[in-house]
């Protein structure tokens, strides 16, 4: 079996403060040029930058959507998944990651890290506004927050 | 039609502080004394501590269990749920209630809190721990919580 | 710990022929009569008759509903669940009983049906039309079908 | 945007019949050779066939588990995810597909058949066993399904 890519979750809102958008670009670039698969929840927002960054370097990007049809994923990723699940479809997107890296500070977003860290999920904080004192790794830029996530993702594989 | 009782919402650890036993445990009495359901995830620590309060004061208790077998609940849990759903349970617990609870300090509990305020379901806190600076809502007693968390859930119904 | 009451869970279409209303009522009322508890999709039509029967008989009914809002429930829901998963709530409904019955043939129906027998519910049919020829046990009344239903629940606990 | 390829499900059981492996494998081979993606639950038997043919093709595989670890996966499977769902995982499998291809007659294939029927997602048979009465849209052969599959994942595209 040829090593599986790692998944990394990119969380985040769907509308979020502008300057969180070129962050989640560069995110969604660096998973893919370190050949990582792309999770999110597949909507606008940090979703649709981390994906359109992504896209642009020639990697995976796939959505767990909310909603029922796939013509509701931003166009930036290539396996919609109409969940149906409403906004439970949350703790998919963390839940299948090897680790997940979280965006800014909506209530969304944490809903996703708790849950995360509930069930094992290594999770890396960026711009963390409100959320940066709850003693979560913090990273501050977009390469150390990648690197951190595939750094964790190896050593749970490795377990 | 009868009015329906409201549901009330209790989260928190399955092993928490042992201080926090008597709270939940008041915290369900109070629920059930109001007239209300207690919903709790249906097994052990501030979930049983909560339920026992409300089935000493003759209250209902639903416990939605993350495994398939009901008899993981806990012996004061009346109609036990076992969803099968894994952790993912933890979101339909905020999810189907009026108002919620929030006892404690654990990832899991932060993860309901974050959920019900994405979704919109009132939440009050009570002894919040490392959580108390996330600008939620912290009763001082569980008196107050109960209080807090009836008003809220009546104030929903009314829109 | 007093013996937890019986849940059995009635599925059935939002729009059946109309003749299978009475059925539908009648099996909620023996469920009640029995002093179990009623779960059901909380909409319209079976689960709306169904719920009818068993909340004139002073019985408790439990409904998962498919959207985020309670007030979608039917007026003899006495604890609506409003899980926001969609027709994937259909899975709750049977897998958090002790047994179900399935009351026509429409094709949500056949999917709890078949989801039941999956993960080791047992169901009983009434009225299956064209899932008549699936090998799975069917019953002739409503009484008939409530006194096997209750009869394999009792089967399961003793397990 | 360039054009997201179909995603096929493939639903099957774990143990099945050994005649259905060959069957199974050829439909995943030529799901992958028309340049779509199969979905699948990703565990053994019918899953791990259709997987084995599908990465022979260059395809690319994803596998919705049960349970919440990757290790799970057959060893065709490209992208597990790990949904920590329990059996509630195959409402997933073909709720998020353009279209699904069931192979032989087990009760969990039927589950995810009808609620396929239910949500609108077009389903072929193939080998239905007992389930060959339901009115459902059979194929004779694995070419056959495949092709009756696209069509209908191409015409749901174009609505």
């Amino acid at each position: 079996m040829r090593e599986r890519p790692f998944r990394i979750a990119v969380c985040g809102a769907g509308r979020p403060p502008e300057a969180l958008l070129a962050v989640a670009s560069e995110v969604g670039r660096r998973i893919a040029e370190a050949g990582a698969v792309l999770l999110c929840g597949g909507l606008g927002g940090v979703m649709e930058a981390a994906a359109r960054g992504a896209d642009s370097a020639g990697g995976l990007t796939i959505g767990f959507l909310p909603g029922s049809s796939a013509a509701d994923a931003n166009p930036y990723i290539r396996i919609p998944l109409p969940t149906g699940l409403g906004e439970a479809r949350n703790v998919l997107v963390v839940r299948t990651a090897d680790a997940a890296i979280a965006i800014g500070g909506e209530w969304g977003t944490l809903s996703e890290v708790a849950f995360a860290r509930k069930v094992g999920v290594p999770v890396v904080l960026l711009e963390p506004g409100r959320f940066a004192e709850l003693g979560l790794e913090i990273a501050d830029t977009a390469e150390e927050a990648v690197r951190l996530a595939l750094h964790h993702a190896r050593r749970e594989r490795m377990r």
